[in-house]
């Protein structure tokens, strides 16, 4: 039969990063593509312990349909977890959601009408990108430099496109850039958002993961009037198979947003939701994530350090203090998509920027790699052979 | 700060059952109003052994991230499953939700716009009905019979109505009213739909769970082009806390859904997934299905005789031959909302049919009853207990 889709969702297309996931169970690839965490760091035994007592004691609760805000005692204990790092002020709510990425998703859809405006990063989050796009927002790129978004510009974006509603940023190892934003532009962030009257969304999956320098207080941490909407994310610390993320912002945003996550999902998995609160009662979570930082750390030095060696010179590179990507730009007009392509050829797997752009027809010469699942000597091969591409197609 | 909401969920107000459901815990309430299988039916002791196995030794898929159409394994065993029933055409495919709730909120969103019109059972499922508003559908109910939908009134509906892109049944065992299309109104839709050009959302949480009476065909079974997308989920037959549903339908359409389906979480809970497929493969869900039939069957019979035994005999009320809801209506103009929160003071706690009508202002003295999760005592306590508010206020 004949139909049209929606208008909402008539141009939109699928990451290219959840496409290239499917090529990467090809035998012998080596993944810097993917924005997994290492599997090794799955705390697998202590989870099958807890999954068994669960399902055999309280699997009346664990199987049966749950209230949507969320298991109540998981919600307690990410507002303690908040509460340390100075999240969540009067007048705030804290719930769960299906992945961090349902968080952006549910928000997009209680304040965005179609042709209302979204200020994001430039580069930013594909999966968040496509979330604005899904309901035909407007979306405004904000330069990145080398201490995050450049603000003023962000400032100037404001005053000549009053449709937009708030800024969407990942102030803490960005993706996909690794960048982290200065104390002082998040409180400058803060101080244009409160001018011009618009919610800051705050997306900190990865700020758990420093593994060099000092934490940098989160924007939410310092925000006094419930406009930061701050979403965060079980996925990095612990498992993203689970799906497990959480919203802390406005009680009568969160209100609505429960609305619409009843109509989304009717609620996050509650199996997945206990494991995750046993886990975090009977373990250690914060030793997990230290052993976490450390591998990741390391394998974050070995890249830089072979990507110094095996690339030409007019490729730059970031250096995150955490997280698990850094950005390359080989700084030269070149489609960073041969590159991707002709690595692919050896078996090699690399995200083009792109993607991660706010604009989708723009050509760049960057690319995102990520780090932390490659094996040791993965990353030496796979950066080695990325190096002979780039000598060939992209000096 | 000062906000708005997005038109499209301005007016969203979330479902008196999700919110009667916080009430639920309440000590010593029996309730008729939620729509939860049996807990005794939960497999728990045989998905604590898989839980177990697939935690020590596939941790690095079931914690990890996965493709967004699913756990190809379940989905393998989803289509065999369907395709018993005659479900799945060529040219149609198969993907895993998070929840029967997401195909419909996804699908939704792929095919709407605002303004765009959607028909619907008149009573329906008020969980789809707030799906469809939260895009801002326009909604057309047409009347229930005691064969289902009233199918000429639904062809009259689609000639005054342009905009209807889609009608939206649930034609076996219907939530709320228990009522199950017949053969020749299914032929006879399939027809409608196919003169206006329109899609079928074929919604069958319960269809597998019929006591009494032989099964009709699926109207997706005797679809020939693609016009029938198909719903289906564990929620009843294996658990809903583990929130796995899955679409049928037009691959085209599929590929659009799978593309929303990232921007909203991502993927469905892989353990979920896993944990689901490894009880297909391990276990009979048939004589575990077998076994929820018997239970609700006998609980449903026992409804009844109480209804007769203690309502007013202006109360009619529906007769289910699966499922796990019935229908009854004072016919007589009170408002069954008074009934309800009369008999809430009793501990018994029903859902008043208004919630199930897509048009939410008007006043009904129908109500709904589920059957299948209190106790036989609590059954026979609670129906004689709403007898007596019945006799008082609703005669």
């Amino acid at each position: 039969m004949n139909f049209e889709f929606s208008n909402r969702v008539q141009d939109l297309h699928g990451s290219a990063i959840r496409e290239a996931f499917k090529a990467l169970s090809k035998p012998g690839m080596i993944s810097f593509a993917g924005g997994m965490p290492a599997p090794e760091m799955f705390p697998n035994v202590e989870l099958a312990k807890i999954a068994n007592d669960i399902l055999l004691n309280r699997s009346n609760i664990a199987l049966q349909y749950g209230i949507t805000e969320g298991y109540a005692p998981l919600i307690a204990q990410v507002k303690s977890r908040l509460n340390k790092i100075g999240v969540g002020n009067e007048g705030d709510q804290t719930i769960i959601v299906t992945g961090g990425q349902q968080g952006i998703e549910l928000i997009t859809k209680a304040l965005i009408n179609e042709n209302d405006g979204i200020a994001c990063e430039n580069p930013s989050f594909v999966g968040a990108l496509n979330a604005f796009r899904s309901y035909n927002a407007k979306l405004y790129g904000v330069d990145m430099e080398k201490d995050g978004m450049n603000v003023d510009m962000l400032d100037d974006v404001l005053t000549k496109n009053k449709n937009i509603k708030f800024v969407y940023t990942i102030p803490t190892f960005q993706n996909p850039t690794g960048i982290t934003m200065s104390l002082a532009k998040r409180k400058q962030l803060l101080e244009v958002a409160k001018k011009h009257n618009i919610f800051i969304l705050e997306d900190n999956p990865y700020g758990e993961l420093r593994f060099y320098g000092e934490d940098i207080p989160t924007i939410k941490s310092m925000d006094t009037d419930n406009r930061v909407i701050y979403v965060g994310s079980f996925s990095k610390i612990l498992s993203p198979g689970l799906r497990l993320g959480f919203l802390c912002a406005d009680e009568t945003l969160i209100e609505k947003v429960v609305v619409c996550k009843q109509v989304s999902d009717v609620h996050t998995n509650i199996f997945a939701q206990m494991l995750a609160s046993e886990y975090l009662s009977e373990y250690d979570i914060d030793e997990q994530i230290k052993k976490s930082k450390e591998l990741y750390g390391a394998k974050c030095k070995l890249m830089k350090d072979c990507i110094e060696k095996y690339f030409p010179k007019n490729v730059t590179s970031t250096s995150p203090q955490g997280g698990i990507f850094l950005w390359c730009d080989m700084n030269n007009g070149v489609d960073s998509k041969i590159i991707s392509a002709k690595v692919l050829e050896r078996n090699v797997a690399i995200v083009p920027g792109a993607g991660a752009m706010p604009n989708s027809n723009v050509v760049t010469s960057a690319f995102r790699l990520n780090y932390s699942t490659a094996a040791d000597e993965k990353i030496v091969q796979g950066i080695s052979a990325l190096g002979e591409v780039l000598y060939e197609y992209g000096k």
